[in-house]
């Protein structure tokens, strides 16, 4: 059998499954996307971006950081980014996927022990695969059994670096770790504390520089730009000598093509953004504090914490059905099943973007209790 | 000893080695960057992102493909991209890096075997690695020790699909695979060929089309969109059934924030252009052959091939030292050392791009010869 045969195969099964994914148009209003302040489509940086043409960034890198790749809006972007979110350095690449797998696949060494959240990213676990550390999860968002589990390691003979790694808010559940007890963990046991901002980025914190900014343990944190900053890359904040090594022996930055530096300057232009006032963190702040009462009266749901709220309904075909409902009303709403979620916990993941007005989220609180009560 | 006292070890050993690699700022003429049409920087490429963001392309997609990130110029990218490289689909991400990594980790399942060139890109070593297929190398541009490894293979018992990887165009050597022998013996055994085109693009083949196109075998093409296309991002070319296959398993494609549209829009305006006229291939090649004729004359450099010419010396302190002083006389060159190359085979790399003329290629070579006769 040829793989071509053999890929049809699978994707047949897929599709019998209701597990095929496909790429489908956007439409409607955006409760999908991470574009938590409306920056991706703006008139701020679309203003940016003639800036940056006029004074003669270029829209590509043409090669390495290492090598000709190199441009003075990248460097001005890291010392910004250390400046903003308090490190000493900062390394801009590609993406949050490649910074994550950049960093887990290169600073934790043989010996050492990536002790993870159970919840934590793709990308991390792509780079812990990559890399050569012992690795544990402890149960999500439990600092107690973070230090159950570094204690059982220790116990067991690991002598090495720990590196705590969890993201300060959580993609798929929109819930917050609990820093400050992680912060103690670290400090306490020597611990090098990793926290993904990828969804904390330009929305907690003073001024939108996350949720880390400013606790005690050595702290390595990672922003992602496609998000909030609405722009595409990864920066991550850290001791100077993280940095140099990840310079040095970090395969996704070395052997890749810089980002461009049109991207550079776009991102600096949201950190300039975020710095100008408090209007976009404030409306944003506004916007979630909004959908949380709606889905409280509306669907009774809880607890809720941050832009990104899940209605969790178990099964794949509910989840689905119900994100269609709402496709159709035009709302933008999307499933997200198995093997993004852990299986049984098949979702609607509502994101509270920088696109959409208070009425809106009114709306869509409305129509989602009014499916669940028609029961589709 | 916690990782901060050991990573500043690590460091200074490579400093006492000459091993540390810096950020150094672009200075003098661009010798070392993969521009090779001179788009990165361009009118051309300005004038397009102007256009675009006037007619309201985003500068950041706001998420992942399979979420609210798929946006119009991603779709319009990847049909043309297909109908331009000859395939049946495309698909286009972040980076080459990202495309190597998502397509050696995903499609050659456990069973099958990636047999490939000796000295192909770290990136798809990255995929080989997360990948679950056998792996196999065979001699560099050898098409017979290609076909005794894949027998050797069979002999000792293996069975699935053979993935036969290549590069058009080797980054460090500028020498061609010879494609002619592969696509025989990948029809030939029923192999897969996988062509990174990554340093063929834009330059070879009819108007830019890279080299694979037109051959006769199963064929998988990668084109790096911040080489010769001079922005960012790569795309993946194939039967619709391994890019579906891609887009629902490959975790760099799923767990990552989409290419920005913008970026997306500009490769669309580079394949355009290649598709315009003769005009910046024609140029293009007139100066590599300029080069070399220029590498004979001046420097004996015999049996070039493309727009990199590999200078090897051996040692890292004489590549260094010689880079060092082209730099010094304004000229952009870059030493390449282990582990990008291959230990004892130190280099210049010299690159032929759009950013030089014929008289700077022509003072370039004779500041070679003049440093090689002076012995620095
Ligand atoms: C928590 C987290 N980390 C990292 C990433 C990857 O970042 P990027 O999308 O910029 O590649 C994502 C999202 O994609 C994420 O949700
Ligand atoms: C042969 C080859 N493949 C893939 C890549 C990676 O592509 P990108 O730089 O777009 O990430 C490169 C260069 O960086 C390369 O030289």
């Amino acid at each position: 059998m040829t793989a071509l045969t053999r890929f049809d195969g699978v994707l047949e099964g897929l599709a019998a499954r209701h597990r095929l994914r496909r790429l489908l148009p956007r439409r409607g209003l955006d409760f999908a996307s991470n574009d938590y302040l409306g920056l991706a489509d703006s008139a701020l940086l679309r203003r940016a971006a003639r800036e940056a043409i006029d004074r003669g960034v270029p829209v590509g890198s043409g090669g390495s950081r290492l090598l000709r790749g190199n441009h003075p809006e990248h460097e001005a972007l890291e010392a910004e980014a250390a400046a903003f979110f308090g490190s000493e350095a900062a390394l801009y690449l590609g993406g949050g996927f490649q910074a994550n797998q950049a960093l887990f696949s290169t600073l934790p060494a043989q010996g050492d022990l990536v002790l993870h959240d159970a919840l934590i990213h793709a990308s991390a676990h792509e780079g812990m695969r990559l890399g050569r550390a012992d690795t544990r999860s402890f149960a999500h968002n439990d600092a107690d059994a973070a230090r159950d589990e570094l204690r059982a390691w220790r116990a067991a003979g690991g002598q090495g670096q720990v590196w705590l790694a969890v993201e300060s808010v959580y993609s798929m559940e929109g819930d917050l770790a609990p820093l400050a007890d992680l912060d103690a963990l670290a400090c306490e046991t020597g611990a090098i504390l990793v926290v993904d901002e990828a969804h904390a980025t330009g929305v907690f914190g003073t001024e939108g520089r996350g949720l880390a900014h400013g606790l005690r343990a050595e702290v390595l944190s990672l922003h992602t730009c496609g998000k909030g900053l609405g722009v595409a890359g990864g920066l991550i904040c850290g001791a100077r000598v993280m940095v140099d090594m990840l310079i040095n022996r970090a395969r996704p930055f070395i052997f890749a093509t810089a980002p461009s530096p049109l991207d550079a300057a776009l991102v600096r232009a949201s950190l300039r953004a975020l710095q100008a006032g408090p209007g976009l963190q404030a409306a944003a702040r506004k916007r979630i504090r909004h959908a949380h009462d709606m889905a409280f009266h509306s669907c009774g749901l809880e607890g809720l914490h941050s832009q990104i709220i899940p209605v969790i309904l178990g099964s794949d075909s509910t989840a689905m059905g119900l994100a269609a409902s709402l496709q159709t009303q035009g709302f933008d709403i999307r499933g997200i099943r198995p093997p993004t979620v852990p299986r049984g916990t098949s979702r609607l993941r509502i994101s509270i973007t920088g696109q959409v007005t208070e009425p809106e989220i009114s709306a869509l609180f409305q129509a989602i209790a009014a499916c669940r009560r028609g029961g589709s």
